[in-house]
């Protein structure tokens, strides 16, 4: 049984997700298809230029509020970022690239933390470089490679895909062509693929 | 313990709140304090002439495919409504200068079968006086009583007042000033009633 999360750095409410979906995937005898996506043009083509929590403010309250209760329940750390949305293009580069390498779990995990707990800015060679080493990996080629045409490339059909799914939002896990979204929607995607797939 | 159940008789997933919140809140030593309001002028101020549903068609779309899984989950029957967002506001007139009336959830029930179990027009008197009736009172009095100026200027108020909360969307629950959104977080706002609050 195979579960696949759909994610994109910049993306709040992926950070819980990103954080406990590999444990909860494992305890109920799922696997993970890690699988990144940039919401930017799927944002630009409902005529968004921003990230809805900035656009419609009593929104982006209310989500910082229930991230950090999220967070809490989780016993992640959390800290407001000083800016979001960050580009997470880099990072996203990297981890379509490689969303094989047995790395690429603790990779996102990294990126993530940089974000919300460190308050460091993805877009930065140095911080990804720096989540790169967390995994133990010679980040230098491994930027390379990410940002050759073709992996460039690859992220773009990849993020097609996710349109191709009627994906509208981070982080979307899909299940046999089932499409769930939200943070809050795991267990039942977890379920969905235990029960009426598995 | 007491908590504000804030709902608008047009929006898709306040049905499957209403359905379970006064079960769900009684089995945890919770009242609730029945707070109707509108979503269209809040929706107006962002921006929006429309629900989000049918301005962003995928979002739409997966919305109804989510409330049936929700709805098949909690057992409650759904039929996909041939109008959507119905005109609530006569629903929302009675259920306000009536919140306090024993047969209040009752109605506020059968008005959200009327729209989501039987896809009848909810804007109409004939069909929110079959729902007084499902409460057994007198429908014609109540709905004079409902559309008079002071019981107007009684919903206007009360949604100038989900505005001060900071509520933007339906259905939203405020526990002690605490503000959760979305039917999935009616277990978490009853939990913050019972281990925070009580």
């Amino acid at each position: 049984m195979q579960l696949s999360f759909w994610f994109e750095f910049a993306s709040t409410y992926s950070y819980p997700a990103a954080m406990r979906i590999e444990a909860c995937a494992a305890a109920r005898g799922v696997t993970v298809d890690w699988r990144v996506f940039l919401l930017g043009p799927i944002f630009k083509a409902q005529g968004w230029d921003d990230s809805p929590f900035n656009i419609y403010p009593a929104k982006g309250r209310y989500m910082w509020r229930d991230l950090e209760r999220i967070c809490e329940s989780q016993r992640i750390a959390f800290r407001r970022p000083t800016r979001m949305p960050r580009n997470g293009l880099l990072a996203a580069r990297v981890a379509c690239r490689f969303r094989d390498a047995a790395w690429l779990p603790e990779f996102v995990r990294a990126v993530y933390r940089a974000n919300f707990e460190h308050d460091l800015d993805i877009a930065s060679p140095t911080v990804i470089a720096q989540c790169l080493a967390c995994a133990d990996e010679e980040s230098d080629r491994i930027l390379d490679e990410a940002q050759s045409p073709p992996s460039k490339a690859l992220l773009k059909a990849q993020t097609e895909q996710a349109v191709g799914l009627e994906i509208f939002g981070s982080p979307s896990f899909v299940v046999d062509g089932e499409l769930f979204w939200g943070n809050d929607r795991l267990e039942d995607a977890l379920s969905w693929a235990t029960e009426r797939v598995g």
